[in-house]
């Protein structure tokens, strides 16, 4: 049996004169790229430099939509009416299908980002938004979200594919969901600790939990950071664990991209 | 014999709560909308209304291309290098392309605005970026220009089809020039004489200029004005008088679109 | 006896290419004019002329303070964290402190926009940065506020001056709130019937409510609006009315501006 | 005979997520802090945290102006027109002069970054424009500037103070400019060797230019740069040979604050 996992990571987040994090190094630990489209991060140089690494290295790319807020880089709430939403989602996706065309890279799924993407985890208005943009743009994207979110459940309604994600340095409660980024323990910083996690994720479809209980976990996708040198690292002692178990890194959207 | 020409216009230069010309009024006038693609002005929500009426009224939609200066409304030379000239085009491009295809609107042609227009009538370098812009991200696309601008010859000799314009209500030079804006006399405020310097221009292919020189000129399209209540009337009087000519208001780029 | 009521709108809140509303004509009209910052709207040319504007006139000014959302027109909320709503608010009034110096103007007064207003009616957090801003900049500036809002009881606790406002065409609820906008006769359209009820307001301190109620309202400031000819036209009947009663127009905040 | 000289660098160039450069590191190297106003880099929380810092280290303030072009960095030159130019530079003044106040710093002088810095060496109009910037705003800040450069001429004959600088790691030609970045040997790497040239332009008033001449070399302030950990050793190179020869390291601009 050949087990598989995608490893998504947020790329191309630079803007103008500024840089952040390795994307270079990145692209060669994972499968798929969220690849920012200007309205938090990402000029337009900075967008094609990043879908041409992106599809030298065959890496699959997510459309990473944001509210409009450079200041904020998108982590800030904006209570946007829903047609500006549905609107400013739709023009970011719009952007980056067709700067990938032309690079020769392949948009197979938008994963929102920072504020947005914690928002329509609830938020029902806004998540029929976000869904009502992919729908109306391109049916064909899927959308990766986190289990159990409003958003995923709309989106499936309409009749889009909806991939799920688990996140490899963060530690989970009994009830599945993460622990808050507050709480003493929510990040795990030792990588082979994330390692074997994320192995453990795959392999059993589980994880531990804060408490010690086994939480079922379902991952089409585990996200790893790239915005430290530390950060590279761990998703290097990521991959190259699941390397060693037998475990492929592949994108959770390729039948996406090729359908 | 049939006879057509086409009326272009600006259009989509809305932003947020600041609103701008009378759109409405103008998709009932023209057959090209240059709709402006977010750069210096024409947020999404904007261009997806634009869109929208442009295609429920068969009007052919150009890319609006622009510096990046949403405070100079684009009408101030940006010394952009060409790799960030080249992929904001794209950008523009790209984004205007896929709301289109979501508003049932078809993008035939790309318009550059403002400062970028005047810029690459004799900047070759810029001229160039453009040129590779368009080639990048969709060489279906023609270009509107001006008679013997460097963006004209560049984009010819990379196999793009290039249409000229004439405009409708400036004067024009004996060497087939327009007289500089600040000069009296460059704009011409008689509906009816402007009007009758359109038909001209269709019928017999000249324009006379203001020395009383009878001189040929090769149009397209001819652009009109709707950013006053007096341009709007304006337009509608050269419509009206082509049609009374026998002259038919057509798409120039109708081909470019059905190819 | 003589008395007198200020009468406060918003100003400059044009942007680069787009224009918003008679400055000129409001400027005519009201002792107070709440300027546009550039967080919303307002360029620095817009902003020195409004300034130069509001000196000739005599016309009191007050930094319209916003969230940094041009595309939103600052009526979006924005969930700023604490320092950064701080210091945007200091910037702005800090920018156009220095301006109306150099324009001979004078800034007396705080008047958060839009959404902001609306937020820190209530949020507690949002209100005491806003306090925070003012105070830490210039603790000279008065703040103009609705009755009963979290922000004008954290300003008085902070030492600051604080005034209250009425809204001359806002229908009014038993309990001394406005009615929402959403609902039928939330806003009152005819210039006679807004006219007699600001001066009921200035003369007797009272409003009907919807109801029919007589309702106490304390006003050192009533708000007209500018945004479109009837508004304007409004605001001057409003102003007619109460010179016809013997009641002064005169800034509020004049005692601060001297201070 | 005590000798001293300024050193001054830009600062406060981050953004939003963004950072840049290593403030904290120069702030104990410099005499006077270069600070972006927002217009290129630094939001108002970057403002007011190196305003602080500035004000802790006993660090001279000079506003860091620009064109407003957050994505080019203000590395690119804008044509925009004299009345925007002049306004947009009063604007940057006086948001930094407020927050300066509020932060107990002192902003002393102002020095145009980037492209606009370059532009008005030659272009008369723009010079005059940010000339009448400085006059207007604030007649008391000096300007920092290139020796023989039209806006330091234009300034002197407004009476602004005007003072010139040099650069530490840039070759000189013989006619003492400096030879263009994109020429081989442009910029010194060895700090050893910025050091030695730096003592001497102060010892000395001179420096050795690519062909061997000796040139005489006129500087108020010597610019070094902070935005890469070698630039960072490279400063407190200069700075410590500096205090090895006896050469003071002062705020040029010192009486200006205290005049």
């Amino acid at each position: 049996m050949v087990r598989s996992v995608d490893l998504n990571s947020d790329m191309g987040e630079a803007f103008g004169r500024w840089t952040l994090g390795d994307d270079a190094a990145l692209l060669r630990v994972v499968s798929s790229a969220n690849v920012a489209c200007g309205f938090h991060a990402g000029d337009p140089s900075v967008m094609m430099r990043t879908l041409r690494t992106a599809a030298e290295h065959g890496v699959t790319v997510g459309a990473h939509v944001s509210y409009r807020d450079l200041a904020g880089f998108g982590r800030r709430f904006v209570d946007e009416n829903d047609g500006d939403l549905t609107n400013d989602v739709m023009y970011q996706i719009a952007a980056l299908e067709g700067l990938a065309r032309a690079a020769g890279a392949t948009v197979a799924y938008v994963k929102p980002h920072g504020a947005l993407y914690n928002r329509i985890v609830a938020d029902e208005r806004q998540a029929a938004d976000v869904v009502r943009a992919i729908r109306t743009v391109d049916p064909s994207l899927a959308i990766l979200t986190l289990p159990g979110s409003a958003v995923g459940r709309l989106a499936e309604q309409a009749g889009l594919r909806v991939f799920r994600e688990a996140f490899a340095d963060r530690a989970y409660q009994p009830d599945g969901t993460l622990v808050p980024r507050r709480q003493p323990g929510a990040v795990i910083a030792d990588p082979a600790a994330v390692a074997a996690r994320v192995t453990r994720m795959v392999a059993d479809g589980t994880v531990e939990a804060v408490d010690g209980t086994v939480v079922p976990v379902h991952a089409d996708s585990v996200c790893v950071h790239g915005d430290s040198p530390a950060a590279v690292a761990m998703a290097h002692a990521v991959r190259d664990r699941l390397t060693r178990e037998g475990i492929a890194v592949a994108p959770f959207a390729r039948a996406a991209a090729e359908a």
